[in-house]
């Protein structure tokens, strides 16, 4: 149980610690002004288009050799080389965790650096199960940071957490494969360079249950895709990237462009959720801290009945219960990416959820706090922690609610006991 | 202990009802649907521009009496007749709070039975403390439903939450009184219809404590009053009526329009609160049975690995959690507004701070499970869950943060056994 | 939703009162004190020979008419009159619960004042279904305080949360019933004045669910009973009541002896069980209040870092946050008092079920918090909050089990919306 | 941050593991049997007298090499060879951990390894603060298991959760040191073989804060020592063991038992706890797990409502909550004892406060869980569980409560930003 990153990891970490304080942190303010202004001054540019400081600060990143540190050590390949992370390998999961971390104190650090969500997974995916045309056509420009993906699999008509719902369909015709259905909380389907899509879609009813669904790549562009409006979660909609409803009709792609053949997309989506997810929890343990130092900050910056906030009440007590909860939430996550590491997705089942239950509500109730120590400011967008709070809740349901989580941990510990499920 | 409504209270109770579904709930979907088409498409109408059928339903309301409902029976005087309210005189605290819960589940129905907050404080505080030239000016209006009003006490630069740290002035020089100084979360300011502001600020730096801020009517279009933004709460913008930030540049206005004469502006508040909360609470009981409703209609509707929703994991249990901390909040509730019935906001001081610690909470949970049942839809404006979730949280702020009513409550309990403060 | 007493329930309320501060508490302290040198010392009288003090105190609280005041207004009928409840006749719910509520205070109080469980559900059971002849023969020396009685319906082979699952057997042979099985959680047993038992069990398995059962009265020296030992909760043996483990084999009593006839146990559990959980949520908001009044003293007269304990940290919140769950528990209570006074058992399933989760949970909190604030001597027999905890702790899972009665709340809940179950 | 054993830890840990299952385990069950009987039996054998299995048990296991696990790598010195540790030298934090939640699994464990507290600190103590007569006389027969020794500390009459509140008085009278005072919770006074008290007292009032009081060896029998009673937690007294109530009167001792010189009590007391926190909370981490697997039997093998329990409404989730706690807890005790071997106590002090509030506490959750889900028999002494949650509820109080802890922590986390305290 090693949870010591490698030498290269722990500079690596060192430098997007230091690329963050001195490039993004210092416009960062200004980035959330000026989209608050988009957003009120309805005559004014829009919120959706993206400021040009975001471009300014991916050139600096890749200079400096802080692009696509995603890239998992056993599949990035000659891509690691050729897309600029630093030494030419990709990271394990315990060595891009701490990264991850830093990346989730900033709303823009891991659009800056190519590591944002799902981008980062989509690019996973094409490496690990597209062809060489399909990578040359959509993983290059993915990591060379011209375009944006996305990835189309929660229905709005069905109960997704249960993935059998899924009523989407994705029908071989031919050397065709024709697309029907609609789907929502598509993230990232409002920026203009979203040019990919990544479909799942029912195949075959009559497959076994993991063998019915297939993944699709679909060009935004192909006729019959059509983006139904931009959903907001609790009132924020994550411009420039937003969040999509997308109606599919009689679609149709080359039978080439399912991945991995069809029926194949659990087996995708299994490989493609571990470490996805340990990137998400490790992104909410940065904004967490974030929280945590803000909370701290405030509490002692402002007085009230002649005390320091932090010293009244029990505020202090909050302070250290945030502390435990943050402390315990990332060994958690460290472990879970040791255990990926050591024997991949299958030997973190449980480990891999148990985070995925844990770290959103942890997150969830350490922002909760600093909010309140904030009075309404905490509400506003003047500080972070509102658009902080709606992620965190929004990952208590994508990527699977709690409670399904909470199924697959308790199934793995009762079949210790003879549970058969 | 009686929390029996009288029979013309029991009677109004089932005409808003009645009111509320046969007029409000039908027409409200189109309403919120209207709303977010305006906030998405930048080119048409604005959504802060009051939509028509407010003005109808307000006529409609009003044309069943059942119109300033809010209107408390020991102050409402000769106000309840000449404004619409059935039956010529105000209602107690008891009376009113089953009201205040079924307007509370709807966005538009206190604004369309003219019983929204701030209005109605700021009525009561005319009713009770304007001269009579200052309620022919102003409280006419307010109940006639013709214009609007706005409370303004918070402010940006310090901790509200103690009252003592208010910086903005209001000082007396000679025959008019100077008003500077900065407020947010003034909630009402954004509605083109808000006429007349509140405003407290501090007159005598040298007083008592309780005796150094003044309550003032400003008229908006004072020279030196400027709206300069309007805020979001989790990115909700409570369109048409919104939460100001306001400066307050050297406006001058007579000293006649001080509420009850300089320094009394805590008295007044005092008196104001009270009441206030309760209904605060009560129609936060509402949303909360409104979310349990919800989560109950989609539980059975919904489902997955082949039962309903509502059937799998611990939903059955939160269900249970829900009913009894609604079923204990309203009882707590109900009990605060007898005690002030009876004996006026000083028999109740603990019973008030109790059910502001423990309704938003309360409502913020049982939303929240709500939500959760819902998946992502229940996190967007679809469903009127996360507006709801919106108002439990910020309550839990607005009209003093929890920690400052615990306070209250234990400063009370432990008077008992000596405890000085 | 009345919750008033009537006059002479306020009468005896504050008779009550004043009985318990003038006789209980003054010698209440050293009749624990006693009792923890008899546990401690193994040579001297047993803990579980009843003190004297206890037949001393019976005989003034009869003197002053505070005498089975338990007795529902409904059943009462000559039995009040004949048995010394002060003016004839029995009390609501809503009338007694806050008598309950004040002997909850005191671990010997029901007892002194013949109204501690089982022997109220007992003595009412008899009342209701009881034969004259079994009447004159328990309810009479029962109501004398002369017997004591246990209740047998638990049982240690199986999940008794599920009342079918209840495997001992009260078979018909002729004039007979022969009984045999195994029950524990038999409170009262230890008690050398307990002499009869109410015993339940299967007579037919094949009449539908609710007709299989059969209460029996089984007189504690009839051959085949055997008390195999007395059980723990917690370390603490509630001397001299205690809690059995009880064997029957064999045993035969007259047919006669099944209340109200075969099959109808659970026609008579439905109502002895509202009031009588009534009676325990009442007793156990008793227990909280004493525990928030020692937590207040305790924190006001002891220091620590130069502050009194109730100043440091959250404790003000957590007193606060006390006051306001054992108010919102009492309201709870009363409510549901008064659905089953004015409506019986049947109006008020999902309330007296509500309120056996809502009430132990609070109780164990808040006694948590008292016990903390008491630092080491909180867990000790010093004080009454360790035995105080137990008493909560266990009544999560007597009378049904938080989950159980959950299930119920939320049953009814979705009935509302058209669940079936 | 590595946390893996060396391989002789693990070797070690194995050998435990078997050790407990085969030795340990098989016994158990009758040896809590035994004691039930003992205590219910007033005529026969006292629980307080050891049951020779334990002596047996000792001897086996010192045959073994698993004996005196805990000593140190830091100072364990040439003890470790005299006193049958296997290889000779000590453990490191790190080592130690899994040791010591697997002995925390039993109730008897720790004391047949001679790994029992007190007796560990007061041997660490010994190791490296007493003299070369101090550990001739008291360490060596401690470590050979012949003797059993007590820390008195906490005090009745203050909160002595604050040190300095200390009133008990160890006052050098020429080369003598006089003692008076009374001590509380002094765990293993009840043992006839406890034959040494560490004692701490006021020497010097006038010294700074840290400088006060000593710690001071005195024999049990000493005149003047008197053990007043033995204390109940929660009704458990955790015979043979037992905490006790001790007065001192005018005891006099040696100025040379004097441990490390006058007023060096608190930095002998910093060094003593850390480890001993950390073995604590290992240790309880072992309860928590046997508490996890018994709910998991329990929930498969007993069925109510035609299901085992397991499967019945939120308990899966419960289960699945439980492991999430119980990881996060133990990866955090990881951490701080990681953190205590790179850097000493001065490194952990958050650390080992961190687990000191959490682990207790989600012990007691954990445990209160499968206490539920065991029904009435998981409060009763038939299963492990009530004494496993009291020893839980204990250590949040024990070495410091919950508040003091979080107090500790959250002023080293406003500390980062400039709180001076």
């Amino acid at each position: 149980m090693d949870f010591s990153p490698s030498p290269r990891a722990a500079d690596l970490t060192a430098r997007v610690a230091a690329f963050i304080a001195e490039e993004v942190t210092p416009v960062e303010a200004e980035y959330h002004a000026e989209l608050a202004r988009r957003r009120a001054d309805r005559s004014g540019p829009s919120p959706w288009e993206p400021q040009p400081v975001l471009e300014e600060l991916k050139a600096k990143a890749r200079a400096q050799g802080l692009w696509n540190l995603f890239l998992p050590k056993e599949h990035a390949g000659e891509y690691a080389a050729r897309f600029g992370t630093d030494g030419g390998e990709g990271l394990t999961n315990v060595d891009y965790a701490p990264i991850a971390e830093l990346t989730g104190r900033s709303a823009i650090a891991p659009l800056v650096l190519n590591c944002n969500a799902p981008d980062t997974g989509n690019m996973e995916v094409l490496l690990r199960y597209g062809t060489q045309a399909q990578r040359d056509e959509w993983l290059d420009p993915l990591l060379d940071g011209r375009i944006r993906s996305a990835f189309t699999m929660t229905e709005p008509g069905v109960a997704s957490s249960d993935a059998t719902n899924m009523a989407a369909t994705a029908v071989v015709d031919g050397d065709e494969v024709v697309i029907n259905g609609r789907k929502w909380w598509s993230t990232g389907v409002g920026h203009p360079d979203c040019r990919i899509f990544v479909f799942m879609g029912l195949t075959d009813p009559d497959a076994d249950r993991h063998h019915r669904h297939s993944m699709v790549l679909v060009p935004r562009d192909t006729p019959g895709v059509r983006i139904e409006r931009l959903l907001s979660t609790m009132g924020i909609q994550d411009e420039p990237l937003g969040h999509g409803e997308v109606s599919f009709t009689d679609v149709r792609v080359p039978v080439t462009n399912i991945l991995s053949g069809p029926g194949e997309a659990f087996g995708i989506a299994q490989g493609r959720l571990g470490p996805g997810r340990v990137h998400h929890c490790m992104r909410l343990i940065g904004l967490a801290e974030l929280a945590l130092e803000l909370a701290c900050r405030r509490g002692l910056e402002r007085e009230a009945f002649g005390k320091p906030l932090a010293n009244l009440g029990g505020n202090r007590e909050r302070i250290a219960d945030a502390r435990i909860a943050i402390n315990s939430a990332r060994l958690l996550v460290l472990d879970a990416a040791w255990k990926l590491d050591v024997g991949g997705p299958l030997n973190a089942l449980s480990e891999v959820s148990q985070i995925k239950v844990a770290v959103p509500t942890m997150a969830q109730q350490v922002i909760d706090m600093a909010m309140q120590l904030h009075g309404g400011g905490g509400l506003s967008d003047d500080h972070p922690l509102a658009a902080a709070w709606t992620s965190a809740r929004a990952l208590r349901l994508a990527d699977g609610p709690d409670e399904v989580h909470r199924g697959v941990v308790a199934r793995l510990e009762l079949g210790q006991y003879g549970a058969r499920r």
